[in-house]
């Protein structure tokens, strides 16, 4: 019976414990809430992320840790790595903790990234304006997330004002550039090396939120996969890699330019549990316990829809057949994602049809 | 938030839970046990079935309270069912308790039944070897499960060694027929009436402990699925019944002899998780609510194999693409179900083809 440690106690932690009770696995997580809602279906440490004493009462009795979130801090997963294995290697963490650091470290490995200056105080401005054009996008280098942290610059005017409302802390610039959609790709290497890939993923954001994943990405193009491919295993293997890893890309003129990782399952992801023979949320864990990994092929047409705020009737959802609803126990709050659905056919025309209908009730 | 009392903490309880949470559901199980297994994903309250003040502690709280064995004590049922719905309902658990009410339930139905004849003292013997025939079948009538209080006669003089074998206690006796095979309906019926049927599974035992399910049973056979479905109807009506009912057959000369039924989710139906479009136990959970009940198709070809004693190496079995494990965290016994793989894929001939790989690990 191995235990497992999961850093923070959202909704991927509480999809990770579900997939790998089957396995014979137990869970522990640590959160700063008592009401972390994966506390329901494993036990939950609630404590700081970075006190000495949580993260011993936290880390005894494990056989390996794993996270849930990319904003562990560093400290407490090398702490945690002199008693257990941590995966995904805390490099990963490091290098996605930074928006610059990951940026230069894309470019490092030849894979497309959108042109960035950094901006480290005002004498930047103009060198990122010329550099960059207009539009650009300014964005906090750290603890970013669900497009938080994020101001467009339209004009020069607006440049300094815009570094003010990020408190002139150091951000990145980066060109807004035109992109025709954005995909993800959801990857995983194993303990032994093993790489699988899951078909790549269309992506619709609302406010910074995602709202809707498709898959396959329609039309399905096998160049792209490719190209998605060759980039993830760079990253996977530049950073010798362990568990999930998602990359997310923008498609412009045919070709992918990536805009970020993220070292763990991912929200983009939760059609797997449906929808992919075996699920992101097993394949981690396969991964990080070294076991083989699971098939990553699609079973039939799939979409998910984030329940952001506020989840439904249940039975308004559940009445139209091949839908599948998974409510994360979280108390209702604008913005917060407490539930996805997952519909899913076996023809793009089906799945659409089974949207509209969808539609009728989650907005 | 709901909760629901599960009465009994094994295997099939720990399924419901895992299935019942991303429903938003909680669970609380009883169970005599401090070690039973549904007691890693939920509330395990250890105590007796019979103890008012076990079931006292249980029922405080819970929304509805459902079971995952037959052998239920009716008085527990009733007791339970003045403070909260208990579902199936306690008439279905009466009639599966006995094998002779449950054939005589059957037969008033106009469901094909073997020949079967009540032997209540010695004096019955030469009845029932004149009504049946030889050879026949003794079986207790009460808490036979996995092939479990049961004797085959051959010849007349061992009439009086099986009675005396099975403790001269009443037992039903049955002609033995030569059938053809064995099939199982998984049929589910919700608080609202709905009704749904997942396609008849093909099942081979050994040793009286069911060791391989295959659906769809090969050849699929429409008239044999209808019959089936025809004969669920009838039973699910009169008893008014609510959640999932299995019903397992005999096949003799293209048609379908009932054998038994089972008031609750059901090992044939573990495939359900992987194979089918909604999980026997998700269908179980949705009834009890009353919420609409999730499509039943098929995804492809299954095969479940139960793992019996022991479970194997976990690397050894997910290096076969396609097959799913689920360990259920008992301790390893002889004869003990402590596991089971599924195995699934979209042809016939793929699914023989990985069992026959799969047989290497697991026999």
């Amino acid at each position: 019976m191995r235990t497992i440690g999961i850093l923070g106690g959202g909704q991927l932690g509480r999809m990770l414990a579900l997939a790998g009770y089957p396995l014979g696995l137990r869970f522990r997580f640590l959160d700063p809430s008592p009401q972390a809602c994966a506390g329901d279906v494993g036990e939950l440490i609630v404590g700081d992320y970075s006190d000495p004493q949580v993260l011993a009462q936290f880390v005894a009795g494990l056989d390996c840790v794993t996270y849930e979130f990319e904003n562990v801090p560093l400290d407490a997963a090398s702490t945690l790595a002199t008693f257990c294995p941590v995966y995904p290697p805390p490099a990963a963490l490091a290098t996605a903790q930074s928006r610059l650091i990951e940026k230069q470290f894309f470019s490092r490995l030849n894979i497309p990234v959108v042109p960035f200056v950094p901006i480290d105080d005002t004498s930047d401005l103009d060198h990122a304006r010329h550099e960059l054009g207009l539009p650009m996008l300014f964005k906090l280098r750290r603890y970013g997330y669900d497009g938080k942290g994020q101001v467009v610059i339209r004009t020069a005017d607006e440049l300094p004002h815009a570094w003010a409302e990020l408190n002139s802390e150091p951000v990145l610039a980066e060109r807004l550039i035109p992109f025709e959609r954005e995909l993800s790709l959801i990857a995983v290497r194993s303990l032994r090396g093993t790489m699988a890939y899951y078909p790549l993923i269309e992506n619709l954001h609302q406010g910074g939120i995602l709202h809707r994943s498709l898959v396959p990405a329609m039309p399905p193009q096998h160049a792209l996969q490719l190209e998605a491919e060759t980039y993830a295993r760079r990253v996977l293997d530049a950073l010798d890699y362990v568990g999930v890893l998602v990359l997310e890309f923008f498609q412009l003129d045919g070709h992918l330019i990536i805009n970020e990782m993220a070292p763990r399952v991912h929200n983009s992801g939760h059609w797997t549990i449906e929808g992919a023979e075996t699920s992101q949320f097993e394949n981690h864990l396969r991964a990080i316990l070294g076991l083989p990994l699971g098939a990553t092929t699609l079973r039939g047409h799939v979409a998910m829809l984030n329940l952001i705020g506020s989840v439904p009737d249940l039975a308004a959802v559940l009445k139209f057949a091949g839908t599948h609803l998974h409510t994360y126990n979280k108390a209702p709050r604008a913005g917060r994602k407490v539930g996805h659905i997952t519909v899913r056919a076996d023809d793009p025309a089906t799945l659409q049809q089974m949207l509209a209908d969808v539609a009728q009730v989650v907005g």
